[in-house]
């Protein structure tokens, strides 16, 4: 959703009279109103559009560009047209029938999989939907942004058989998550072709985006999941889905493999370090710290979303739905600038995982984060030549000098100090080469909370992700 | 919202994957899609994409843009990417407690008043609505498409009170209606600065728009009246708002003044007519017929707005938020195809009200009309030259042959022979300069359900609303 | 060129200084500058930009757009910011030596062409090129806008043979006339592949478009014109490319064969006519006429394009590159008021050709004529369902009443009455069946210039151009 | 200018035919075309089109914009449609009589001014300036970009005078330069209210923006100066405006004064040095190096435009019209990337001379430049907090430690080492506090060829520009 400022309203008998801006927002949402003499004295009517577009329905961003003369200007304090800020969004519910028909289907389901989106996160649902998941024993898949609304270590946490639940399960309730690419669209092949699935979203629009829905709830997710823990007291009392279940022992044997995959690669200590080994020192010395990890990348988000759990709702910033390089930064810094100015939240430390090509696009923001004396902990994967498109042989053939040359204009220049960068704006920085040393440096920039760090850790310039079931996943954004 | 044509997919493994429509043209309304080879076997999806825009959410228009290229492809019929119609949209409900606390304002206010929007209409809560006026006994006050969601002749209506209750209501419960230039806002000097609002919308970001609402339901319309039905008999059964009131007699007294002046406005029959005494002759003949009425124009809307009664929901098709002329013959088209080709409707006769500025946009259409031989009635309140600017001593003082050449380029010819129009496509065209005459003609078309008809009557040039209590209004399109 | 009012220049030390209008419009030519509360006394600058950008380079419209506010507000007079008038365009014109390179190219071609198109007819370039065409014998061959510049009666006119010479010159001189659709881009096989094309143009960036020139001037027609006639008595003074070339006489073997054609449909005088009939009836009586010709339609821009001769330039006035439907009343309302007004221009008089479906876009136009008193004659050549779909049995075997039942959407109703259309609005309506009836009629509307007149003359449903080479111009526009 | 790839043409007849692109693209430059399938065989034809509209007319950017399912699809060789490169643009000259009258108000003027555009240096037009400035003895003032197509030192330049000379003059040859907000619009207080100019554009629109001009040329920059020398040298050959007349008198007295003033500020070496004394230090090394200087920046741009002399054409890349910050490392990398690949250049040396506001946009290029091994010189004017929006005083009295959380948002974080961000990306870093530590890492960086280099000069915050006569331009942009 996008706004702009300015305003277009007729004049009235020597009233202001508003403009009905909203539905004009709606149909021209690049439309640029004209400023009129009067819009300074009502940017307070404008900051409470754009607050509540960006807050009611599906929440989104709202935009107000306010034209250079109108900064330049001033007015009497007297003049301006004050308006209370808008109180939080009307809940909404669905209908009970339509409540029984979820939970029927739910319940004589064989293979039942709960997707959690980042829309349950928003709704801040997250009480809720633990003890639906509790109280039925369904098995759950976060999405990126949806991880921690239930911790991942949740042993009803099933997303190390991502894959697998997908391609199998016969009934799905959509919480708040988009049938778009980063699901596959929920079709075949990555889907069941028969799959039912329960759809909410408080955007309604957004039912049947795909794929149609056996239920469509239009409702906000807290309520509704309230209403769905009612109605199964009310109806099922006595249902659970055990682990006895076929469809649990399956996703058992699924995960198990996944694991000892990972458990491998984590234990693979050859240097440069393959992305595995070093997330798992990260994550190793991230237990029992309250944090909020802000990723973008490919492998580096990719296997970094695996390998980093999260315990807690919206504590996790990714690329998102566009995938959009270059937002990292800039999340980590506004995320640092609440904690910082927030008694309540002061005691989080905000982590910033960096592919070296994402990097690329704002690290001059680290010099924003330094300024503001940020105690941001900057991670850059470097592997050194992402997308270089060499073969092993012939970049282990290269002398090192000639690399740039070789290597296609996207590459990037093999040891890029991104370290030295963060001391040029009076950050701490570190270069790592070894797990111990990882280690270390991590343990240290988590006990220092005055300054920003950037560790810049050397990664093999071949690393990938563990081999996946649809080949194009391999690489890919997800 | 807008859906223009088109795929932007990527390709996946052999298949089609669908992207993510809906957020894309949420984003970007404007966007064309590129069209891909296969776009074509995939026009059903667009289809039930355009539907789905169009009936979710806030009712709108949506459009497909084909491109040339694929209007003169063909494909296998095997090849098509078939996709099942998308069912009626999900029903959402408001909170029990706020439909509680929306309850207390309401049976507690001194000044209530329902004013009933095409939200509704649309939402087609006309029984709910109905139930609930008829056990409350609260006044009510529809919008100009929110016509006969309620009939307009129902004791409790209070349109001929319009500028009172608007002025003076303590708490008004506003079903589907938005607070834009047709409802002043919901500001002083038109509304009362301290009226408490119960904003009823299926749009969440709707809720707060000028005025910020008391309680604030974002729900469908029919279910959210139905809940209060409900909770009206379990909390306040013995509730009812008698016509023993202050309110009511307050309202009854403006009532009659009102009515008093129209009814010596229709009695005036000194000729060329007012627009009183001409609509008066056609709403007498349409009593007992079942008719759809189109309308458009200044004046001719404004005054046939109140002077035609709407009955039934939905049966009223006007010019709208924009106000934008020229819609009226292909909206009065439109609804006489429907009801040719639908047998449960057969029996309904469109009547399509135009100024004569505004059948001048697209009176070309009058020859669709006889093409298809619709029996649609177009009647013309032909003033002979509306926003002439001159005044009475001008105009009668100047010679009929002048006239034109002294008027503005924005007036009319006089005479304009809009009946001739229509019988040079075929139709029948009738030329009224009396009571009389209307009563007579009115009566052989409304007989007459073979042709198009055109009835053009001849209004005094200088006719315009009775006195407004504010001036911008006397002649202003509301 | 599109050019919207308002102004966002900066405020400086308490001038009024101005924004580079031109740049900014020239990169976000739909670009809506904010109004400033200044921008109504600085009216006279944006209408000297408009007025320029409308003029200056390659000619097109300018559009003002004037927001309410501005229109309804006034200032005091000596606060406006008056402009003087922007000057004619400056001349410019071409390098010698490239003037020398043309006339070396079309004074050895063996098939020489000169094509005029409507930017000589902007240019007034009408003497200068009539003296080149008449001091060197090349044939030439005007566009549909710049039919006139040279008469389409003189013997060096070759538009009947048009696609003949189109296929086969060797060299041609392109002066103003784009290489777009309307000249088959200028490729085979519609040209010769190995045509050498010397391109004048005042728009540099045009030079090259599809073809690449092998001389390109940029540059003023009249003033290379002129470059030329110089140039080709200085050293090329003896040269004439007679009528004994080969070249000339394949040319008039394609011309006579087009004339008896012609003359053959001309002559077929069965009822109702054919297009070529009912033109030659008007062509005759326009002789000896100064007219102004607008024309829109199908069939009917296409074959009266070659049936109505332009003796003099600029008095036609076409649907143009776009091939916009609806443009011709409009024009000729334009045109009609120009001469109303002008006493220089007064004795033209205006005739809009229209086809039936071009009609159908803007007949209420016709009202505007009646209401200026404007003496336009406007003919409809009406084939009761151009477009129709049907084949010659079908329409004959399928009774009238049924006809519009049948026949797709895209048809029109038969025996619409064009005539009474007019006559309702005042003007006078004829309707014509037999050339004997076209004949008076016309004749008595172009004897009286009190009034409009429309002449709606019956075509044979079936009726169509005469065999084209290529099939897809049988029917299309052109 | 910009053209945005695809194809929207029609297909007829077994062939490709092409649309107009050029037309559509003028009026909607935006617009997207839909790709069709056989779109990627006409890439070729694209290229020439955006070089054609690059480098004809007025010359300006082109955008192509290939859709990725075309990027990564292939074609056989011979199915392409390969277009051979377009020519250089032909040339165009104005009237001869609009040359006279040019010269005519030249040699009558009492204090004549030529401005020297960077449409002068697109045009290449130095030899024809040159000789038409030496033969006439006029001043001359060259713009930002115009600076170099006779060198700054030439003794004909006022550039010391500007303000004055561009107040007072009456007569004004304005060589490709457009009056817009870097020449004050051509209007009073900034210039002679009735000052004659005589505009020469290659752009015909541009003739009369802001200002009406005396004499308007439209035509190639190159052209018409050798069509002035020619007709000076034919009827005026005795013409030269010399040193002793007043007008120069009157310039060397400007002239003197702003040398004095700058000598003086150049001779102040305190610490942190002002800007003047740093680029004098450059500016002296500079002499002899063939160079090109981009820049961008406040104050830096500003002062440095005066401060490095520019002695031949097309070697400084300024910010622009628009003054767009950011864009300087782009245009340093693609300056040295051409002069590293062509033989012909590859002597030339590029300085990118950045502010520290500037710097921030894009400074993540210098990985670029490193990457590529390109010996661009970086010197980065550091003040430490330009815009701090504090006073001396202040400034003074807050610890370093603090000063980032007292200044506002817009001021950047004291001493931040760009040297050392150099230095991480494998580049030499230096960082600069004296004006003999300048000159000597300067001489090293200039004797170095291998490498990327990056001089961090410290600035003192509160240095500005010498006073302005008018008060808005001390620290504007110009």
């Amino acid at each position: 959703m996008l706004l702009i400022g300015g305003s277009c309203e007729q004049q009235q008998e020597g009233m202001e009279a508003f403009q009905e801006y909203h539905q004009v927002e709606h149909a021209r949402p690049f439309c640029k109103y004209s400023a009129r003499p009067s819009s300074i004295q009502r940017i307070p009517v404008f900051v409470e559009i754009a607050v509540r577009m960006s807050i009611y329905g599906r929440p989104g961003v709202s935009y107000l560009d306010f034209p250079a003369n109108m900064l330049n200007s001033s007015v009497s304090d007297d003049s301006i047209n004050w308006k209370s800020p808008c109180p939080d969004p009307p809940l909404i519910c669905a209908l009970t029938e339509d409540i029984r028909k979820a939970l029927d289907l739910l319940t004589t389901a064989e293979k039942p999989l709960v997707i959690i989106g980042k829309g349950a996160a928003y709704a801040r649902a997250e009480t809720e939907i633990f003890m639906f998941l509790t109280s039925t024993g369904f098995p759950f898949l976060p999405t990126p942004m949806g991880k921690g609304v239930v911790p991942d270590n949740h042993q009803l946490c099933v997303s190390p058989a991502r894959s697998k639940v997908l391609k199998e399960s016969d009934v799905i309730l959509l919480l708040g998550a988009r049938l778009n690419w980063i699901l596959h669209f929920g079709l075949p092949p990555r889907f069941n072709p028969n799959v039912k699935i329960i759809q909410v979203d408080i955007c309604m629009e957004e039912l049947g985006t795909n794929v149609q829905p056996s239920v469509a709830l239009a409702a906000d997710i807290k309520v509704v999941v309230n209403q769905l823990n009612t109605e199964l007291k009310r109806h099922a009392g006595n249902f659970f889905f055990d682990q006895n279940r076929n469809w649990w022992s399956d996703i058992h044997v699924a995960i198990n493999k996944n694991k000892s995959q990972v458990k491998l690669l984590c234990a693979d200590q050859s240097l440069p370090m393959n992305y595995y080994c070093a997330f798992s020192q990260i994550s190793g010395l991230l237990e029992g710290h309250d944090t909020i990890v802000v990723s973008e990348g490919a492998n580096t988000m990719d296997i970094g979303r695996s390998m980093l759990q999260s315990l807690l709702p919206r504590q996790r910033l990714d690329a998102g739905s566009f995938g959009t390089m270059g937002v990292g930064p800039g999340f980590a810094i506004a995320a640092a600038m609440i904690c910082k100015s927030d008694p309540e939240v002061k005691h989080k430390r905000i982590i910033c995982v960096e592919g070296d090509s994402a990097i690329g696009f704002s690290a001059m923001e680290l010099e924003t984060a330094c300024r503001y004396q940020l105690p941001i902990i900057f991670v850059v994967f470097n592997n050194n030549g992402i997308y270089s498109g060499l073969d092993a042989e012939s970049w282990n053939s290269i002398p090192e000098a000639e690399l740039a040359l070789v290597a296609p204009p996207t590459a990037l220049a093999p040891n890029i100090r991104y370290d030295k960068v963060m001391e040029a704006f009076g950050g701490r920085g570190y270069l790592v080469n070894t797990p111990e040393e990882l280690h270390q440096t991590f343990k240290a920039a988590l006990n220092d909370d005055t300054k920003s760090s950037l560790i810049n850790i050397l990664i093999h310039p071949l690393a990938t992700r563990r081999p996946q079931q649809y080949s194009w996943l391999t690489s890919s954004k997800m």
